[in-house]
């Protein structure tokens, strides 16, 4: 029976191997129900699916009907779960992993979905973490440095492969029938929408983080044409497009979209957003010098600024791109659990899986059960947590993973614990490049799936040399996304109340320990050895080496 | 039923995992029979069996008692494999792992087997792979040069860790009462022989190579006085002894030992020998220039030359150290298929493990096979193969391995590869030492288990751009133990003469891909750039690791 007093949203947030969709109260946050549903297809970086055609190296795709299979999927099963009645939910919120962009046809229609292109690499979603445009990243970054262009330092002076202009540029260049044939270069965050509402509607943070949209322009034509005389129509051609701002309308819940979903046809549905940022606003992060760390697969750092700020290797600074009225900065790290997930998957040896069997854990948690075991530096080992290149502070797609210090006597809860570590020593080199910036962390708030990792929260808490809060939720994006969903319903006036009604946090539930954090601070002397050596021109390696392997394997393909 | 007129002898090879016996035809090298032992314990290094204490780092201990069992075991299984009667075998040769040492009695019994130092790790064989003796080699190093001893440029400069003054001192230091309850300091290869003849000699080849015995001299009381006080007299005391050259008769099969063994009391024992230095023969290398690879756990490199020279970074020249009449030099990789035995133990995914089973091959197979399929560059990788140290050219056993170039589509065969690599490139760094210092190598023959690898090899020819020789036995040191045996019974004049009648190589079996070498030319630059970063002071991050890795062990079993 419909509750008219104590409405419910429902939030989606769209990762990079599941979509998850939770509903949500919407006086007070409370989450009544999930659903997950993984992609079919997950990560397509080995071959497409259609043919089996193998991929470059750096290449990474998805399948945007995977996607719908989230609203189909989890959007009922987390009604069924919550067992409310779908007739009380007013507002539908999205989020994206991001920059992830669907070349679409004027109605939508992702090339991939026609015959004619299914077997074309380029007419599929290129993921965010594709990084095989780092050519024409570098080509823009020299590009607009030469020229001056002012939108430069607003994104810590790199342009990422992984954003709209990049990858946009590798599609002309490589696949110029694939280019001229899309429409539209979409953001998959306001593709969803489209999907769900029948209206494209650009989302004001991803148009400005990832879409180089500042103070209301785009790089000019004049620029383009200096990168490629075909791309100088980019922006006009399939680019531009009205902006919505994060928590508005963007439309009402179309009958067919309701039909997948199970929910009320033409409720609000948002404006589209990114994961990272609709998690601040649930940690109840509104403030300046809160930091939100979303640690998964990747992480992000999004923090809200009273001043606006060049910080070397941020992301972007976008005026409102986390909450009205302040300053929102974006700082990432590309690979994270990824980087724990591969060493899991490709790295372990039987015995370690076996052993979780026997004890029906999984091997992550073995893993990490070992290394706890371990004193600092015991293992001896340093990594670069360069696996999937690195966003900031180098913004650099074509660097590589590092470890040093192995032994015959290494083993695999040694190389876990020191990945981790890295992961944390990355996060730290950020959190200092805001310090000294001039835009400080006051507060680190954690969310996102490693949460649950204690031994790994307490080394980010010793490595940072700070306590470290923690968002309440389990599912921050997916509640941020619930929350939006409710100021798009009006139900809250603004994302502000919104976050302080819904959102929530627990405050330095990691504390450092004293001599963990002084043998740390040794190792991450250390590490910031080998990241400046490899990561700022001493030993080009890494560099010489992506290139060496694309040699080969473009040679290979012959 | 005995023919007299066609000897057999046999050669023992004790090797770091096991021992094997071989029957052998002293008029032609026939092998006609084989027999194998594993050693019940192995390589003691996590902990001691007796009692469960936990080692250090870098510690590596053997027990003597699995000596013995090769003879009760391996010999009497080549025998009856031959199927020849004992009584037709004239004589015996051993070689060993070296510096492999035992501390003993005055008769010869190991410390370890008395109750009472049963429970003390410096009781127990220290195997040539112990490691932990660097800070002594350090100063041994440091005060040598400071005095300008003469016999260190014999050694590339270095004495190493590894060897009979760094590990003696080492006991001194960490365990004083072991060093004054051991009479006698005893390398493995000598101990051996001690116990099949009742005598103690001490053979010519360690005692040069390991022993710092150079123009019939050791350091004197005065040096190791100043290393510390209480060493001054560790040459008199526990080293000094009448020494045995290679091939003669250190004494006759007692009777215990004719009993283990069932071979004929009194037949000739040659003098002890070391596996790599017998094995030149055995491939018939008795020329200068002729440089064998013995590639098995490590890789030693034994090459004669008819000039003295200094090579930064051998392990010793040692006048008649391989065959009398030339200068045997020594160069060595401290960890090659050791490395690759790490790596397929302990970072390789169970599906590999199953795919190896299902196919009936093993998981060494699977990996080279799917490592063949790639192209020279395509995993992106490069490695410093110091998973064990470096022997030659740094001589510097804090150092420890580095992979660059991971990434998240990074599998195990592309760092398997990589590792295989990473050894060849090394082995490159010692041949262009060599060529550069005067002493040129001018035929490669490779010898040991890793001539079962045919993806191996063709990438060392590959990487050295040079054809590669084969020994024509796969049990290279114990067909050398063999020969020396014959020598020893008086069979044949002397160790050239049996080269020449037992000893057998394959010319250039692998020959170098043009493409391939091309491509290698510009991956060993880059590992010689990090061999060098890493290795010669431009990041002493790995000795600082080694330190720290040290303390936090220590600090863990306080």
């Amino acid at each position: 029976m419909a509750d008219a007093s104590d409405p419910l949203v429902v939030g989606v947030d769209f990762g990079t191997l599941s979509g998850r969709a939770v509903v949500v109260r919407v006086r007070d946050g409370a989450e009544l129900g999930t659903g997950v549903h993984e992609y079919r297809h997950g990560v397509v970086d080995r071959e497409l699916p259609a043919t089996g055609r193998p991929l470059p190296p750096d290449w990474a795709l998805q399948v945007p009907e995977d996607y719908l299979d989230v609203l189909r999927v989890a959007v009922p099963a987390a009604l069924a779960d919550a067992g409310v009645d779908p007739a009380r939910v007013i507002g539908l919120g999205t989020d994206f992993t991001a920059c992830t962009m669907v070349p679409v046809k004027a109605d939508g229609t992702p090339l991939c979905d026609l015959p004619e292109y299914a077997g074309e690499p380029h007419a599929y979603v290129k993921l965010w973490r594709h990084h095989a445009a780092q050519p024409q990243a570098n080509r823009i970054n020299e590009l607009a440095r030469r020229r001056g262009e002012k939108w430069l330092p607003r994104y810590g002076g790199l342009i990422s492969s992984e954003w709209e202009f990049a990858k946009g540029l590798q599609v002309l260049e490589e696949a110029p029938e694939i280019y001229a044939a899309m429409d539209r270069w979409v953001e998959a965050a306001d593709w969803i929408v489209w999907r769900l509402t029948g209206r494209y509607v650009r989302n004001a943070c991803t148009a400005g983080y990832k879409g180089i949209r500042q103070d209301g322009a785009y790089p000019s034509p004049d620029f383009l044409a200096g990168l490629n005389p075909g791309f100088a129509g980019f922006v006009a051609d399939k680019l531009e497009h009205p902006i919505g701002s994060l928590g508005d309308r963007a439309g009402g819940l179309t009958a067919e979209a309701a039909a997948w979903t199970g929910l009320p046809e033409n409720i609000a549905v948002a404006v589209g957003n990114v994961d990272a940022h609709v998690t601040a606003p649930a940690a109840g992060a509104v403030r300046p010098g809160q930091m939100v760390a979303i640690m998964g697969t990747s992480t992000c750092h999004v923090m809200s600024g009273d001043v606006l700020r060049e910080v070397p290797g941020m992301c972007g600074v976008v005026d409102g791109g986390i909450v009205p009225g302040l300053w929102g900065y974006e700082a990432g790290q590309s690979g994270v659990g990824d980087i724990f997930g591969w060493y899991a998957d490709h790295q372990v040896p039987p015995e370690y899986h076996e052993r979780a069997r026997e004890r029906g854990i999984g091997v992550h948690e073995l893993l990490t059960e070992l290394a706890a075991a371990q004193r600092v530096g015991e293992h001896g080992l340093i990594a670069l947590d360069w696996h999937s290149g690195n966003r900031s502070v180098l913004v650099d797609h074509e660097l590589s993973g590092v470890i040093v210090g192995q032994t015959l006597a290494t083993r695999a809860e040694d190389v876990y614990r020191a990945l981790i570590e890295a992961t944390a020593f990355g996060t730290k080199v950020i959190i200092e490049s805001f310090n000294d910036a001039g835009v400080p962390v006051t507060e680190l708030i954690v969310a996102g799936g490693l949460l649950r990792n204690p031994l790994l929260m307490q080394i980010y808490s010793d490595v940072l040399d700070m306590p470290l809060s923690a968002i309440g939720s389990s599912q921050g994006p997916a509640l941020g996304s619930a929350l939006h969903a409710a100021v798009a319903a009006g139900a809250h006036p603004d994302i502000r109340a919104a976050a302080e009604a819904m959102g929530s946090v627990r405050r330095a539930v990691y504390r450092p320990d004293r001599a963990a954090a002084d043998a740390y601070r040794e190792l991450f002397a250390e590490y910031l050895r080998l990241h400046d050596h490899f990561g700022r021109g001493g030993n080009d390696v890494l560099h010489r080496l992506s290139a060496i392997r694309r040699a080969a394997a473009e040679g290979a393909g012959e």
